[in-house]
Formats: structure tokens, sequence, C-alpha cells
């Protein structure tokens, strides 16, 4: 166990940036919605941040791109649509393609059901509407 | 649409036999059990197999190892422990190694939390060890 | 509210006799695992059976094999194999064949995803095995 | 298996057009939200439609009205509250009355909690005012 | 089984009032929604009353504060917002601090994973809210 | 943030043994199975250990028993025998009755549906008669 926290919290600020960009003024990104965390509890808010996106996302095994494909499966077939709009706005930051993410949601009504891949296609398509707004 | 249902039943083919293996005499090998599905409806099992296999994963626009790859992250979350074996072998087939897919269930906590994470690597362990026997 | 609670008893036992069977000795039938439950807390168990089975199996604005027909699609899509097989059972007693049966479970592959399918068709393999033998 | 592709488009238009309606100018009606999947992938979304609809929902096994109670059935557990309310609209456009979804919907809290079936109670109320007004 | 209807119609309103609060005139307060069940079926409507917070939420087995904490934490991981939010405010009713509901919600990630957590957290943040105003 | 993570490594065995006993000779016990995962990664095996059991279970806010109690709810509902059998153990090992556990146990037939509950009692029952014996 070699990361002191000083090069977690550097890992943690890095990863958070490549997959969901700059945080902006008076606001502070990531995944979920770490603002909301932190109104109820700032410091446990910060282990939550610094494992999941520190220690989990920061890892090298599979691709990023790889990586935000899976979640963006696995948030399809869960049904959980602000978690994947984050999700897929990441994989996408990250190289994956439109076509590339609406083809795992497609692929998903195998797993999920159909209900689950309509969900993530409108999904998909308020994001690109946003990214391209 | 020009794809007759002859092509079809090739494509199903190729595709079932480059995920999942040859099937062995006396048994048809397949996502999911199609040995089963065709008990109860030979005609159905067949339209099944053919619009899964045969028209979602001989697609193309992602690669095989990450169509499975996602395919190991939906049914992680989902909890579907006999599916995910077969799709954890499919996932080998094409290339996946014994880390990555172990990568992708360890990320698999964040989003359908720990239990599912925990059978998720029970099943892989199962898998490996009768790949390896 | 004209129903008495001796009524409400009565109703209970003649629509679990209806759909579960004839009680064995030394064995309560019911839907889940009546049994279980009076292990428990037996008044509460005998309020729980009440309200399912006598509160709201017996009610008859749809018929009872559609009523069972809908408890096997729920009980299919949310992966629940053992009540599915008490629920299967309680279908075939008032009516319902084994086609009926097989084609509700295989339209739950639109809604709950193929593994979820299976996992449904596996179970009524068991339940017309047991009834058979 | 001799149904051909032309075979195919006709009972899928015919199925649709009798569980969810006449497609109105601009808009093409169905399950999920087919415009949305052809935005993505018109191909794909042919053979997605012609399987669910033309393949699974124009089977004679069950009735057309038993076969959509078993979707509300599958919907409401499950909480798709969009995909319920159009299967609601199915079943009705098929026979069912107001009183047998409701009765469906509230056996759901056995199978899937309360909270499934007030959300699915909530889903019928709009979709009655809807068609009422 | 000592308690007749009347009795139990009793407590069905005085656990109905700790938890949720005085009826406002002209609505009906209570899990889920009381006045939407009614519509569909006046007489159903009271079993399950009577049936959920008369019979069960009554008990006095473990605290009424242990007893609405725990149904957070299954609120929070099946994702149901809108009950969440009537158990939350229950939870306080009963003497349960933010910082307790939080928590709870916090945990959650663990066995939920994280999209449910934060949903969790955004229905107690717009209940704090809506209780402050 | 002050815990050096040796503090934290301390604090993460505390609460282990407090909630899941005293590790046996060629067994680490804890929540999931924290052997398995250290077949995988064990680097990995104990930040992910470290995060749930020494920041998550070791806070203060409410008591062991109620967090414990919590866990059952969730665990109950999500219908994870495995690690719901565990919770229970440690909600026992901190002072839960079997009473208090089934009554949590009993409650989730609102909001997770009669199946969870009546799976749910099934696991309760076969820790109390591993812990008898």
């Amino acid at each position: 166990m070699t990361d002191g926290l000083d090069d977690l919290k550097d890992i943690t600020k890095r990863t958070s940036k490549m997959l969901f960009g700059e945080p902006k003024p008076g606001e502070e990104s990531g995944p979920g919605a770490y603002a909301l965390w932190k109104e109820f509890d700032p410091e446990l808010a910060k282990h939550i941040s610094m494992f999941y996106t520190g220690r989990l996302y920061s890892r090298e095994v599979i691709s990023q791109k790889q990586r935000e494909l899976c979640a963006v499966a696995a948030l399809t077939v869960l049904d959980k649509p602000r978690e994947l709009a984050i999700h897929i706005g990441a994989a996408m930051n990250v190289g994956a393609t439109r076509e590339e993410v609406a083809e795992v949601i497609f692929q998903m009504a195998t797993y999920g059901g159909v209900p689950t891949m309509v969900e993530g296609l409108r999904t998909l398509k308020e994001v690109l509407e946003k990214r391209a707004g």
C-alpha cells in the first residue's frame, strides 16, 4: 500500500478531470453529485470520491474507454438515468463515439429488457443534444 | 434489409461458435440454454436465437471483446450467475484475460453494490476452475 | 366492510386450497412458505396469509387463471424461482396449460431480459417434472 | 420456418396497429419508442420491432388481452412507467377494462411491493385521463 | 386473533397519524397515496391500509424510529423516491435526525450501489427543504 | 482528513472483529468474501475492505445495531442471501435479537414484496440454526 493520501487526492483529481471534465466555478463536477454528498458530510464525501474515482476508476487494467462503456452497460440495465448521463459523457470524453455508446445500449435489451434499452437511448439522446448545444 | 433467413442462420451459427464454442454431441451450446427453449417451442427458440445471437451479437460496431465485457458488466449488476458464467466464457473466448474480467466485476461494486461484485467474483472463480480443469 | 374475521378465515382457506392444493399432514401449504412464517410469529403469519390469500387472491374482478398468469409474469421478471414454482402450480391448478405458462414466460424476455426468461423456463420444467412424477 | 421477411413485416404492422393504434402522421407508434430507436440505427430498429412485435406479440397461444395484462403485471413490478403506459393502452385496445387493469396492478403489491403498486396506479390514472380527454 | 375490525381501524388511524401526520382537509395522508388507491377500489384500499399501517407498522417489536430507518434503507436501495420521501418524513416524525437519515442513505452505497445513494440524498434534500419551508 | 492509513487499518480490523467475529486460522472473515477478493487483487481487496468496513461501518452517527438492522433491511429487499446471512450474524453480534431481525424482515414485504420476505426468513432460519449448532 504505497499511496499516501496526498497521492490519492492527486489521482482522484486527475481521474475526475479526465472523465468528468474541469470543475466549473461554484460547482464541483464528478460522478453522482459530489456537491450533494458534501452538503451532508464533507469528510465522508471526500473518502467516497477518493475511493470510487481515485482507487477504482484510475486503474489501468482495462482502458478508460472500455471501463466507461461497461459503466454505460451497467447503468442502462439498472435504469439510473442521471448517473447514466454522467457516464455517457465520460465515455465520450475518453474516446467513445456516439455509435459505440448506442451499440452498448441496444445490446442491453438482451440482459435488462427492452424498457431499459429505450430509457437508455432516451438518455443518450439528451446527452448528445446537450453536448451539441 | 438484405439478409435472408438462410444468411441469418449462418451468421447465427458462426457467431454462436465464436462466442460459446462448438456444440457438443447431444447438446446445443449457446447463450442461456438453447436446448431448454427448444423443449417448449422449437420454432420460437430458433427465432430467439437468431435475433439475439444472429442480429445483435454479430454486429461489429464494437469489438467482440468489448461487447462481451459489457455483457459481463450487465449480468454482474443484475446478479444472473448462470448467464454471467456463459458470457465470462464468451469474453475469454474472444480474447479477454482473467484480469480484465475481474476488473470489470470489481468496478461493478460502484453501480450494483458490493453483493453483486462478490457474487460476480464467485462466478468468475467457478468459470476459471472449469476452464482450467 | 362486511367480512368478519371468521368469514375471512374461510375465504382464505378455500382460496388457498383452490390455488395451492390440500395441505398435507404435518405441512401447511400456501404461497411462500406459511410454515416458515409461523415459526417466527404465528399471529402475524395468519394476518399475512389472510391479507394476501384471503383479501387479494380471492377477488373475482379477473379470472383465477388470468390472475395466476399475471403472477407468473411478475415472478419471472423478478427472478424469484421458489415463489414462481408455487404460482406455476397454482396457474395449472386453475386451468392454465403448460403451453400457456411457457408462453407467458417467453414473452417476459421483452420486459425482464433473456436471463429471466431462461430461469423462468428452467423453473417451469422442474414444476412439470414434479407434477408428472 | 415458413415466414419470409415480407410476411413478417405485415404481421408486425398488423400487430402493432391492433395493440398500439394507427401511427399518426409524423410519428411512428409502437412499443417503447420506435422513432427513437430509428434515430440511432434504422436497420436494427426494424429488426427489433419485427422480433418483439412481429414474432412475439403476434402469437396466439394466449389471448391478446391475457398477453397485455401479463405485460402490465411485469412492467408494474419492474417500475417502468413509460412502457407501462403503452401496455395499459394496449391492454385496453384489446378489450381489458379499467377495473381489470387496476386489479392486476393492485395484485402486484404482493410480488413487487407496495411502492410499485402505487406507481402503477399513478400511471394507470394518467393513461385513463389521456384516453378520456 | 383478538383484534376486531373496529380496533384495527383505530390502530391504523393512530399509527398513520403518528407516522404521516394529521390528514389535511380534502386530502388523506398516508403511505403511498391512499387517496389514489381509493379512486380505484375504496374497499380494497381500506384493507391495504389496515394491513400495512394497522397490522405491520403498529407493531412494537422494534422502535418506530428503528422501523422507519429500515424503511429508508429499503426504499433507498429500491430507488423509489416518492415512497422514500414519505418514509424520510415518517422517520423524522418519530425522532430521527437529519444526520441519522443521511447516514443510513450513505451506507446504502454498499448494498445498492452509488447511484441509489445519490438519488436517496437528493430525495432527503427535497424533504428537508419542504419541511423547512 | 486526520486518519493515516495505519489508523485506518486498525479501525478496519476492530470494526470487522466487532461485526463479523475473530478471523479463524486459514480464513479471513469479513463482509462479502474477503478471501475471494484477495485471490483476484490483494491490493484492491485491502482498499475495498478499508473503505466499506473501515470508513463506513466504523462510523458512530447511528448505533451499530441500528446500522446492521438497516443492512438486513436492504439485503432482504435486494434478495442477496449470502450477504444477508453475514449481516444477520453481524446484527446479532452487536445486540439485535432474533425477534428484532425477524421483525425487520417481515416489514420488508411492504417494500420488496412477499417473495423477498420469504427468502429473508429462510436465510434467518439458516443463520439461527448455524449459530445454535
